[in-house]
């Protein structure tokens, strides 16, 4: 067995699987089965939105069980033309796919071998990095300055074999954002050769006006490729939707990539629902700027020391093994992330709640 | 922009995407603008199930609408569950995808690389050919023997390099299959650190007893995978999900290939409660096995040629340029699926639908 094991590719042997949000159900199973069944469980671990789905999303999807059973179309016409709208591009600049991992993941095989680098920030999202090893590159890793994303250092960490740069933008799990100068810096200064990914899954919260406004970008510079996604802001994590702009020549690539059906059509027809209904996306916005307020405060109140965020979470130094932070809120029926995978082992992230989630974390923490 | 599309992996560029069936609502669109509204379209092109999906399934699916703010269980525990009991395995045995296209990326992914090659019949489901080249490996294929998967010329074709080998059973578009003899054959002569995996889209439909209880090999054959989805018999083809049967040390190397997120929150509960509809199958079986009956009579009265078949379509010789018989189906509403990505211009395979379907088919063709 352990023979047979071998025969994997090496590179897909040594990949550790991503650690995700511990499930509401475990929890419940957990502390069920200690006698703790008091109080409800609230998960403020994997940054889904507090106030759940826009309603014409989950109306949108619900009408689409009717046509499962056939195949969704290929090409995924009226989802991409709505996307394209909503972003003031072209359709052939949207490429989907099932949530923006898989988005990445086309990327990845896309333009990633094993003779090639690409380069992240020490902090980046885990899944780029398990991408880029699944995908057999090698990884060159620039340290953060003061966990922020330094596109100085990565220019200068370029070399021949460089083929991708990834910028997660805000960063998941620190929450810093670089700005539209340091991000033209970034792409005036990168061989066109390279292509240069920024994951915005966190786009539509930040609210700084020096924030990059990549899509207007996309025109000048053709290895700019934007990634997106409808588990955040619009709450479909559950769906799996995301997509990529970038040039029609990379889009026609990543047509060749991706496999024909990767979205489902529950996807494509909440996420168009979804792009329409701004109300949502208002009501989003605004719990998540007075959660962040309501939490900021707790935490000066408290002592506690976080890294300045413009996403949908606060990652916060316990200054001790953030290990029994967590767990002291897990038997509490609260679940946050803790950061071991970054190498932050004192670290917690935590996603903005509602304004009674916030208060019951503040409460225990 | 020409320069910046060489960038990509040439592998991919030279990928030729799949070719799916025409979506109803292009039909719709194109004989609209003809005129021709008169007569419902019917999409006999993707081998759905006519039925639609099972009504449980349905249900499962819209009451976990509810959850799709939040992301799935990574790990995919009761459906895996659920799917392993269905197959009476263990749950180690089990790898999910979305779709089993996904799966058999996830299996490329994990086992190809540019030095390796894998072996295919001639007329083997396009979507593996695709992932072969889209994992940089060498296609060895080997010439059907009267439209069926050679095993002894299999077996003849193994090189020092070759890690795959991937038998579709039944085959799609032939319709053909191997036998359990043949089967066991093959595993008996494959060296253990090849992988043969057996696509069983179409299982639940054959009803011949020489057909493989593939299953009852794992034990015996650790290099066996069997793949098999939920989009024909189970009329989930909208919602995307697949999974794969395997020895759990090529399960663990699946876990690292897969990404945590890849199915999504309706296709798990749909696919839970599919499995456990037993009158939607029994339905959905009688009616192919009466189609097929229906739809063989009316070839053989119109002495129309045909490949005979064990699945849920059957592939005509039209002795023509089947793009002629093609279109003009197409222009009385009927999609039917050409087969020139396939070689076989002059075939056209036509998924059976209901015995009204059948019988609109028949008075055209």
């Amino acid at each position: 067995m352990h023979y047979l094991f071998h025969q994997g590719n090496l590179h897909i042997q040594e990949t550790r699987p991503y650690q995700a949000g511990k499930p509401i159900e475990e929890v419940e199973r957990e502390l069920g089965e200690l006698g703790n069944t008091a109080f409800k469980i609230i998960k403020l671990a994997s940054n889904e939105n507090p106030l759940g789905a826009s309603p014409h999303a989950m109306a949108a999807a619900i009408k689409a069980i009717n046509q499962v059973h056939m195949y969704p179309d290929a090409s995924y016409h009226r989802l991409c033309d709505t996307i394209a709208k909503y972003n003031n591009v072209d359709i052939k600049n949207i490429t989907v796919g099932n949530g923006s991992e898989n988005c990445l993941e086309v990327l990845a095989k896309a333009f990633l071998n094993e003779k090639s680098n690409a380069i992240v920030d020490q902090y980046c999202f885990a899944t780029i990095r398990i991408l880029i090893k699944g995908y057999n590159a090698t990884e060159i890793t620039i340290p953060s300055n003061n966990y922020r994303h330094d596109v100085v250092a990565t220019i200068s960490k370029i070399n021949q074999n460089t083929k991708m740069i990834f910028v997660v933008n805000p960063n998941n799990p620190t929450g810093t954002y670089i700005s539209h100068n340091e991000l033209t810096y970034l792409l005036d200064n990168v061989p066109p050769h390279i292509i240069v990914v920024i994951d915005e899954a966190y786009h539509e919260y930040v609210e700084k006006p020096d924030y990059p406004k990549s899509v207007q970008l996309l025109d000048k510079y053709p290895n700019l490729v934007i990634a997106r996604t409808f588990s955040k802001v619009f709450g479909l994590a559950g769906l799996r939707l995301g997509y990529l702009m970038s040039n029609p020549a990379i889009s026609d690539l990543l047509h060749r990539s991706r496999l024909p059906f990767n979205v489902n059509t529950c996807a494509v027809e909440a996420g168009i629902a979804a792009l329409n209904d701004y109300e949502f996306l208002a009501q989003t916005k605004n719990t998540n700027r007075s959660g962040m307020q309501q939490l900021s405060n707790g935490f000066d109140n408290l002592g506690i020391e976080y890294i300045p965020s413009v996403a949908n979470f606060i990652t916060i130094n316990t200054k001790q093994d953030a290990t029994l932070v967590y767990n002291k809120l897990l038997q509490q029926g609260v679940i946050v992330r803790p950061l071991v995978p970054y190498n932050l082992p004192q670290f917690l992230r935590i996603t903005i709640g509602t304004y009674e989630q916030n208060e019951r974390l503040l409460s225990i923490i």
